[in-house]
């Protein structure tokens, strides 16, 4: 009814996280009806994406540069490794201005169900980058395991905690507790009783 | 933090229905992740659109001919003019197979607060089609308005009956059945047929 171009178009737009068949329609009638303005651009952009992005080879990170433009800022602490799931992660901590070191993509968590091993993420790359730093002038002090607060992400600190520590490096979690800002009245149950066994001195 | 190009894409990305800030972004993750199985895809079928679709010159409808497979087509009743707001009216009208006719789009409704007159929509076009195919040997018979239940729509649907009637074509509207304020994007294909089968004399 629209023409190949325009239903591959859709069923391609419509694979996006957020995006349904129906959004994913809207998006291609809003693509056509901004040629110039979006549609042109948006071309354009995944087209320099797909050219220049890659993975960091260290740190997983996404950069036109490897190693990322993280891993190569001397101004970075680069004994302090914070552990994330994925690159989203990353940005996020990023936008926080809340670390002061360099990364590390597992690119997911341990999971017994959805059949993910440790061979299937980037830990034996991480445990090879503690090493080689270790032997290095810049040694790593301190990996910070922030994951999610999921029985899967635990699981998967846990297990990189118990492999870290022989190496001669200070492992860390993520404080939980109260978000800032959260009522007590809209937080669920786990999350107040954790707060309230970590709570500290006032 | 993630890179010049990375930044545009995700700008570029929250411009589309549906994707805010944060989705925008997690739709660049998926992009560069799945490289060769999206990204390249998305890339190649943008520029085909951007290279081929065009607004068909009689209806308005979005395709890579002019006159589109819709106006091109014998089997359809060019007698029975199906006049809709916008394409994505046309692609739900499509999906419920409910119309044996052709199309108009409008792009839009009247809107005295939106300042959209009629000039700003293709009436103009509507009406020269009306009187060139009464002076050939495929009239119009009707005019079926397929208008969203809003009250622009329906003043607009008020405006066009007032000037289609001159011409000597009958003007019909959707029955109702279509829920006040809905759009027709929004129905499911039953509600469609149906409302379009009980249409009713303007």
């Amino acid at each position: 009814m629209a023409g190949a171009e325009i239903e591959r178009l859709i069923a391609l737009l419509a694979k996006l996280p957020g995006l349904g068949p129906r959004s994913a329609r809207r998006a291609a009638l809003r693509l056509i009806a901004k040629r110039e303005t979006l549609l042109d651009p948006l071309a354009r952009a995944l087209a320099e994406t797909s050219a220049h992005v890659r993975a960091c080879g260290r740190c997983g990170n996404f950069d036109t540069t490897d190693p990322c433009s993280i891993c190569a800022d001397a101004r970075r602490d680069h004994g302090l490794v914070c552990v994330i799931e994925d690159v989203a992660d990353l940005w996020a901590l990023e936008r926080a201005g809340a670390h002061p070191g360099t990364y590390h993509v597992l690119g997911g968590v341990l999971s017994a169900l959805g059949g993910v091993g440790p061979d299937d993420l980037a830990i034996g790359r991480l445990l090879r980058r503690v090493q080689e730093a270790a032997a290095s002038d810049k040694p790593v002090r301190e990996v910070i395991l922030a994951l999610s607060a999921t029985v899967d992400g635990q699981t998967t600190a846990h297990y990189l905690s118990e492999r870290l520590k022989p190496l001669g490096v200070a492992v860390s979690r993520l404080a939980h507790g109260v978000p800032v800002g959260g009522e007590l009245d809209h937080l669920d149950d786990g999350t107040i009783l954790t707060a309230l066994r970590a709570r500290r001195p006032a």
